[in-house]
């Protein structure tokens, strides 16, 4: 048997085109050689499918194409989609070949920690199958079915280990179908599992996962094979469309290609994606590739920007490094043409912040307009000034500047159809340093799931090779610019000691007494504890993050806000 | 046996807090001859804990809580609180007395849908206590547990039922301790669950919950006993704090009272909550009842600011209906003293909505300040102009003005230390007729819930006793006054059409087919779900909204962004 195993971007919601594009994917994997082709989980309908799952007519649209396929398929093929039955739903994957459909198995454990809510909409398999086809058994799992022992939660059971002990005979290998989204943490991670699994079992597991953004979430595929005491081997590039063949006689990876409509799929444009060789570091205690994280936010961008407003998009520069990374991620995921930067000064602005803007734009090839906030700023202030008995304060005076940037952020995405791309880095929104309606704003924040010290690495990484970031912007000291010699230093802690904590706090998940036990100052945890606490109002009203780290903020970051 | 029923508002978290309180309660409920003092749901950590229940050190905390209560109470109590139990925990019932502490009770039935996510959290219980305590025989049941047969999911089991049957001699009622949250259609759905529960099992069902807002969800408390073929019977004032007294011998309830440090507690301030007399009406086809949605809706202000920013608020007013009923609910949660209305008419803007606005600032002796936009206007404008080839279009035009408001909100905001409560309701959030940091901005939604129609019901409910709002604002046609003669029904649907079309999407669940077979119009319901679903990114960015409906947006409605 030869394994096509289809590292696919499905879309959610959009079934008919999600079918079509398997349809021809196992078409052009048969004329290959494949003899079953293999999807990923959910990939009828797409991953996280949330309350689309509530729609009644969901359950025939998808009857609907599993006929349609069945009909059309030249190869048989397992993909994933909901199971209704009896009144519940399970997450499942189907056989599909000329002799129809069937459920051949349904998730055993649903994760509902992090992003995942699935047994909000899910109900549990009782085992994990065997199937056997061409003279092969092999025993089939559904991403989380693999991680019992590895986990963020605790499992009662661990249903591979059972359907191997209950299975009559010896089984060829062990496949899993997945919807597995990245994380600086999670790549390895997910190949401890795949390789421990292997050693344990004594048989190849094989792998493939959904690829491609959905809003906060980026999926790397990452399809691969981990045998027995090797290391483990990846069959498609990430981040990327595309098949791989796998020979089960031979337990050997054979083959790679794409499939044609892929090829004038815009989202997946390979071309565009061309970062500069990185170099690797640790980082905050984790190994930090930043080839990868490059490719997993520009996939971000692309995505995004495909399934809403397009390929424009509009950010505003401010001298400093969060922008000038945001700037360069969006080049190099929409190309320059499609970029726009605002430099937006006031009286507080520093020559060299507006002079490094521009020299960033130029090394980038990207269009920008200086618009002044200044006569805004005295308009605005002008008529608070009068009405009021008070003069405006510090805190007053520095939020509407922020605040009139994003309104003319705004008013060019209205004018232009560009989408404006936020610039809020990770330590920020933790601790609310940052303007609600100001800099918090835009359509998409790319780098709200980096640490401040993270982005400088990235930063640095990239102009390891060449200056594609102005060094100034990057040696300068960081300032949000709202008042004459202001510093971030001035509120808050040198950034490797606060985001040292945030780390712990929330990747790591302790509490004050945690951290403090963990030898973070006590009096600095307690400051860095009371400013998160008292920001989660803002990061309520964040655009979606796109999500690198094995915990951000969004739908995995879940905190009252009373 | 002579239960203290303890309608208590926990705060989130604040498990030092809860024990003080609750041990007050229940020693004040034996003074009153109470023998048991029973409190809602998870009484001890406030509902919904979310991700509290992932730091570590809250069992610790809960643990000296409950060893403190044990030492002190006079009486025995059931309170609600986590168990960490093995790994695993559950959403339990202690019972405290001076003989130490234990759990007596998991909750068995978790439910998982709108805003609940309790399997996230918590294991399932095998099933319902039942319990004795001076002489009388009691099946404890924590919330869902009564909901087996009408909870919104369908459950394998009813665990009243199982428990009811399995125990050895005749019990004497039924306890359920909760923590549900109002909404319109779930008062009569609760009451005929007590109701049905009652009939069918023979035996008084006895009711407490918890009472008070936190953030979004609003507990209307609903203390009531329920006994068979009788019509339920209300214990405890709703949306107040207060212990009913009720009689196991008798089966009789026999006072009230409320204990004294609830009497200095500012976020209960009674005296502040008197709404004119309201009538009832059948609205989108649900009994509305005035009186109960402002009670509702004014508990949701005064506690989200007692637990947030203080008392302070500041209100856009901009002539319509909207503004004009949240400055109303403001007046009545925080009174007038703590409500600032600004008025920051444009070229645009009409003598009557200034008039109106002014008008309703007066009847309310709310102070004011008018705050024109032109000159910010025209600053922004002229910028633009200056630095763009193309004029600005009307949409972009359009949005600038909004956008100047919240920045003028916000800036009273950070000058004087107001909340800024948003006006937005539930019509314009559904179809995105709003403005991103604009109108949609703001600390917290207080009418995001309510349709169109239900706002104008509302209004006119008050009004038919007293001019409370100027009859003028309701009755001019609903404008944004964003373009010289522009009215909401140039882009939309009559609202009572629409609303209509929204109410069976939203609350009703129904997709575009099921909509179209209710006998909506196919083109126009097109038309609303394409609008829907191209402003869940606006929506994703909306502050917190009171939720008074059985589903709101924000935690309960969970759609892809892509």
């Amino acid at each position: 048997m030869r394994l096509g195993l289809v590292q696919f971007a499905p879309r959610i919601g959009e079934v008919q085109f999600n079918a079509d594009s398997m349809l021809e994917a196992a078409n052009a994997a048969a004329e290959y050689g494949a003899t079953l082709a293999v999807f990923p989980e959910l990939s009828l309908i797409g991953y996280p499918p949330m309350d689309l799952l509530r729609d009644e007519t969901l359950r025939e649209t998808c009857r609907i194409a599993l006929d349609e396929m069945a009909n059309r398929l030249k190869i048989p093929a397992l993909m994933g989609a909901p199971s209704w039955e009896d009144g519940k739903v399970y997450n499942a994957a189907y056989w599909v070949s000329d002799q129809g459909w069937s459920v051949v198995g349904r998730k055993v454990l649903l994760p509902n920690y992090d992003v995942f809510d699935e047994s909000r909409y899910f109900q549990s398999g009782d085992q994990c199958s065997v199937l056997e086809h061409d003279g092969k058994k092999f025993l089939l799992s559904i991403c989380e079915d693999l991680w019992a022992r590895d986990a963020d939660v605790k499992y009662p059971t661990d249903p591979v280990q059972l359907a191997l002990g209950a299975a009559d005979s010896s089984v060829d290998f062990i496949l899993n179908m997945a919807a597995s989204p990245y994380s600086i943490q999670g790549i390895p991670r997910r190949a401890h599992v795949l390789q421990s699994t292997a050693n344990r079992c004594g048989i190849p597991v094989v792998y493939v996962n959904q690829v491609g953004a959905r809003a906060d979430l980026i999926f790397d595929g990452g399809t691969s094979v981990a045998y027995p005491n090797k290391a483990v081997q990846e069959l498609c590039p990430k981040f990327e469309q595309g098949v791989a063949l796998w020979d089960t006689d031979s337990n050997q990876h054979l083959e790679n290609f794409i499939w044609d409509s892929l090829r004038n799929d815009s989202r997946m444009n390979r071309d565009l994606l061309n970062p500069p060789h990185g170099s690797n570091a640790i980082i905050l205690g984790d190994h930090f590739d930043s080839n990868e994280i490059t490719k997993a936010l520009c996939l971000g961008i692309r995505d995004y920007l495909a399934m809403t407003s397009g390929k424009k998009v509009v950010i505003g520069l401010s001298g400093g490094v969060d922008s000038a990374v945001v700037l360069c991620l969006a080049v190099m995921a929409l190309g320059s043409e499609n970029v726009t930067a605002l430099l937006m000064p006031s009286g507080y602005s520093s020559e060299r912040s507006v002079a490094d803007s521009v020299a960033l734009c130029r090394i980038h090839e990207v269009a920008y307009q200086i618009l002044s906030i200044e006569d805004s700023f005295s308009a605005v202030m002008g008529t608070l000034q009068t009405k009021w008995e008070t003069q405006p304060t510090g805190l007053t005076e520095e939020n509407i500047q922020p605040r009139l940037r994003a309104l003319f952020l705004m008013a060019y995405s209205n004018q232009y159809g560009a989408m404006w791309l936020n610039s809020s880095n990770k330590s920020e929104a933790a601790v609310g340093y940052s303007t609600l309606y100001g800099d918090m704003g835009g359509g998409l924040s790319v780098i709200g799931d980096l640490y401040k010290t993270q982005v400088y690495a990235l930063a640095n990484c990239w102009n390891a090779h060449k200056e594609w970031i102005p060094s100034s912007i990057l040696e300068s000291a960081p300032s949000a610019e709202l008042r004459p010699g202001q510093l971030d230093s001035d509120s808050l802690p040198p950034y490797p000691l606060l985001d040292a904590i945030l780390m712990d706090r929330i990747e790591g998940s302790l509490d004050e007494e945690g951290l403090i036990l963990n030898g973070h100052d006590p009096d600095l945890v307690r400051r860095v504890m009371d400013m998160m606490k008292r920001s989660e109002f803002k990061r309520h009203q964040m655009p979606p993050v796109l999500r690198v780290s094995s915990r951000s903020f969004g739908r995995g970051w879940r905190r009252s806000l009373v």
